[in-house]
């Protein structure tokens, strides 16, 4: 951990108490001037960070800003995911970058964030709209030991961190729509795009993309997603900090990851069920030129869904377009 | 097509007799100093190119190099695999150019060639020993529209692929042990790596990567290979052309690849079993901890092994080691 995000824990730590200069010092192990320096640099960034001659620092306000020192200083219990934290100003998409990461063998467990992407992306060569600063837009690089045709499992995970930590912030009805997306009210609010390098019997590594709408307005979206994606912001009227979510959601990923490798994939699905909006519903499935009609049953072993269909018998769907139909 | 290639397709043409500098030089709508020029730098290259005062210029050898635009031209009849081709002296893996040139967004069918590798790759994180100059190490850059667990169809179609271009060229007991090696009595003589990128349920890429032994002696291999490892100069006591290997082998992918893409992946299957030393034969398999004993029966749509166990029931293998057992 940094100097900057010692220096935040400390303040953070002490509410709306004030933390002396000397304090810092002493417990960091650098001089005051030093000190004084670095809180000089966090107000360049936004921290708004009170100083007064007798009793010291105390932090009054945090910027929508993604500090990677400072999350991965708040990260600090996690295992595996966010031990390494990247942030870009701009990118084409964050799966770019930890893809060429993977490959120069970089550990399992980085975290890419772009406060803009020009070329995010969703499922099957579709584009994701990533304006800058009002969203997180991430991938993480994990490198579990599974064959490629259980890599759904990491999807299914994902959207179940990122429910878990939303519902702990918020009472917005919130489902999750198999395969990777996070619905308001049938609006998109969060896409998940897990990608992989594999031998034909081995994941290589896997890139498991999340892009999420916070503090978009309507106006932020192009017009053809106007009635089809919303944001945080949008459902709630508030506005949420970015830093906040990230951690929250960077938590709960690292929890459902270690379930996965731990060969506890079951407990996942049993909580993605109840926050599912596709399971027990009917459903139409677009796979290719083929239409299969049915109602959503559960998931199998590997993530996939298994659809009941008309004729009484069970599909295992791993891809395609899943339509909700009404009930 | 460049000069150099057309120079060679007519001298090739030409066979035993000669073809004139006149001739040349109207043929190709260039000077005769030109093609005097090339022919100047073709020798430098190693081709034996005989120049009569009168006749003209007759092929007399051709050197054992690969020369990429001299086997673009000899491949000019395949539709796919071939459309062009790169060759380096040495990098670390043909397929790290492969899967570099994928995400540059360059067109199915490239071969990338290197006459030694120094990072070359088998299954399951092994190495493969690529001297240069003595064998075949290349990589082959598909994009077919088909789900992860159908990628084991390309190491079905480029085995079988291979193995019919040396059947044509000799009569070695050549035989296909599944997923992805060529053996002589079981001795390995090529072997096959398929990686892939993909999302859940499409691939993006597909790097085909072939190893294959040729002018090897025993010397040349590392003492833990001997005995393992073999050549087709071993088995022959013949030296071979690479380069007429190579087109032979790129021919037949072509054929093969294309049966893929039309939906006529059994009639590969078809052939391929007729070569199988693994198919009728019992077999140990070897898939993480858990050890499967059975009789290998035969492939099913997607590549994968069918086995029925001891107990009677069918298991479908995608990956592990396959033991051959005495029958």
């Amino acid at each position: 951990m940094n100097t900057d995000a010692k220096i935040l824990r400390a303040l953070r730590a002490a509410g709306e108490g004030t933390v002396s200069g000397a304090e810092l010092s002493q417990k960091l192990g650098v001089s005051r001037a030093a000190i004084w320096a670095h809180i000089e640099e966090l107000r360049e960034l936004g921290y708004d960070i009170e100083a007064s001659p007798h009793l010291g620092y105390r932090l009054r306000g945090v910027p929508d800003v993604l500090h990677a020192d400072d999350l991965m200083a708040r990260l600090e219990g996690n295992r595996i995911v966010g031990r390494d934290i990247k942030v870009f100003q701009e990118t084409t998409s964050t799966s770019d970058v930890v893809d060429k990461l993977s490959r120069d063998g970089v550990p399992e467990g980085i975290v890419v964030f772009a406060e803009a992407q020009t070329k995010g992306r969703g499922r099957m060569g579709r584009s994701w709209v990533s304006p800058s600063g009002l969203g997180l837009w991430f991938s993480v690089l994990l490198r579990p030991r599974m064959r490629p045709q259980s890599a759904m499992q990491l999807t299914v995970a994902a959207a179940t961190a990122v429910t878990r930590a939303l519902r702990s912030r918020c009472s917005l009805p919130i489902g999750i729509k198999w395969p990777n997306d996070i619905l308001v009210q049938g609006r998109k609010l969060v896409g998940i795009l897990t990608e992989m390098s594999a031998e034909l019997d081995s994941v290589r590594h896997l890139c498991l993309g999340v892009g999420m709408n916070i503090n978009q307005e309507q106006r932020d979206f192009p017009r053809e997603l106007h009635g089809l994606a919303t944001s945080l912001r949008m459902e709630t009227g508030e506005m949420w900090s970015r830093s906040d979510l990230a951690v929250a959601i960077l938590k709960e990923l690292d929890v459902e990851y270690d379930r996965i490798i731990c060969g506890r994939f079951s407990e996942v699905v049993e909580e993605w069920a109840r926050q599912s909006v596709t399971l027990g519903h009917p459903v139409t499935i677009l796979v290719g030129n083929r239409k299969i009609h049915g109602r959503a049953e559960s998931l199998d072993v590997d993530g996939a869904l298994l659809v009941r269909t008309q004729h009484g018998h069970l599909e295992r769907i791993v891809g395609g377009e899943v339509v909700l139909e009404k009930k």
